[in-house]
């Protein structure tokens, strides 16, 4: 991993634009005499440039919480190589939706499952790089983005201590069964009236997580309506669980 | 209303016994020098004695917020003359969930809705009394308790800007009519793994509220293990509402 470009937020935060391999990434750093817990934040396949004001807003919400917190471009999308079958998998979802047919978990899984295949290891080897930096020492969270990455993530990397996911995507059959298998603490965020998500779904979905201490936020104003409050709500989840 | 006794608790709250006619009820009151907001502090039918602890714990989580807290014993508990209607519909529930049979609509209306219907009144007249004291001054919430009597104070009582309601009691289906007609924010909270609540008649619930702003927090813990973080969460809730 090597640095390409820095600069200072307000508040004394550090984001530093690095590259670890051909995988773009950023990292924020609160100021800080001591190794700090990190967050790692997830985002939807748009792109990171796309996503960036929203992503800086959280990292500035974790480094108030004196937490570093670290994105990295997912598979196939900003300026990375597209993922043929991916690309595919999506124009079929959007041909499904705009003609008003089901979502079939054919074009689910093949939307979906590929790029959790790809995304994961990419994500333990940005933890593995980000971990060896002298500024941060951990635990480490993992916070939003597409839920089925965040679920693989949790069972395979034991490093993550805290999850807070966002239900509402698309997920497959198959992520239930490695739903059962999380054990960490979840925090899942849910928008009661999101007309692209299957309620019933996300709350199964909910209750399959194997953890023993899990919460379901559920709040009002479609997908992208998530509340101001939420944010603090899961700032504290956070918390309570990297201190 | 008179009040009947009085003793300071720790960070400077009063802690005042009172009588409204024939009800007994507690106020409690930050100190502070401007008239604060008040919430209504419901509680199932057990009594306010028995409730006490668990009472005055939420009151002073109220005060540290700047909010006068208050709770007034229910028709039929505590000292307060027994409901013949009630105490009957409670030893059907009691045997009917003994015998493992269904709980019926039948049940659930003999025992909460004659609850409701006179319980629903006192709240009002205890809040005309207690906002004709000078040290209190409003917005209004009301908090926990029995559903049902919740749900009908949202509706009938305009001085209530926002509520936070337990689903953890059992619903006749005649509330789901009014839950429609609510429109305050409202923070309702579910125990995930509750063993004698009907998950899905409260996902139900939640669903039918009218109002526009309204955020489910489920927790897993069983009926009484809400978690301290749900604590937190309705404080943040009412001081969103309240100030």
């Amino acid at each position: 991993m090597h640095f390409t470009s820095e600069q200072r937020l307000g508040d004394g935060v550090l984001e530093r634009a690095f590259a670890l391999g051909e995988i773009p990434g950023i990292l924020w750093t609160p100021s800080a005499s001591a190794p700090v817990p990190l967050v790692l934040l997830g985002h939807p396949p748009l792109g990171l440039n796309r996503m960036y004001p929203r992503l800086a807003a959280r990292a500035r919400r974790c480094a108030a919480e004196g937490f570093a917190a670290a994105a990295i471009e997912l598979p196939g999308s900003g300026d990375r190589p597209r993922l043929p079958a991916a690309e595919r998998a999506r124009a079929d979802l959007q041909r499904a939706m705009a003609a008003g047919e089901p979502v079939t978990g054919e074009i689910i899984d093949a939307l979906i499952l590929p790029l959790v295949d790809r995304a994961v290891p990419e994500w333990r080897a940005a933890l593995d790089a980000l971990l060896a930096l002298p500024e941060i020492g951990g635990p480490v969270g993992y916070s939003g983005g597409l839920i089925s990455i965040g679920i693989r993530l949790a069972v395979a990397e034991p490093r993550i201590v805290a999850a807070g996911l966002f239900a509402g995507s698309f997920v497959p059959r198959a992520m239930f069964d490695e739903a059962r298998q999380v054990t960490i603490p979840l925090h899942v965020l849910l928008q009661w009236d999101d007309e692209g998500n299957d309620r019933q779904a996300a709350l199964d979905l909910f209750d399959a997580f194997g953890s023993k201490e899990k919460t379901l936020l559920a709040n009002m104003g479609g997908h992208t309506g998530v509340p101001p409050s939420a944010g603090e709500d899961a700032a504290g989840f956070f918390s309570r669980h990297l201190r």
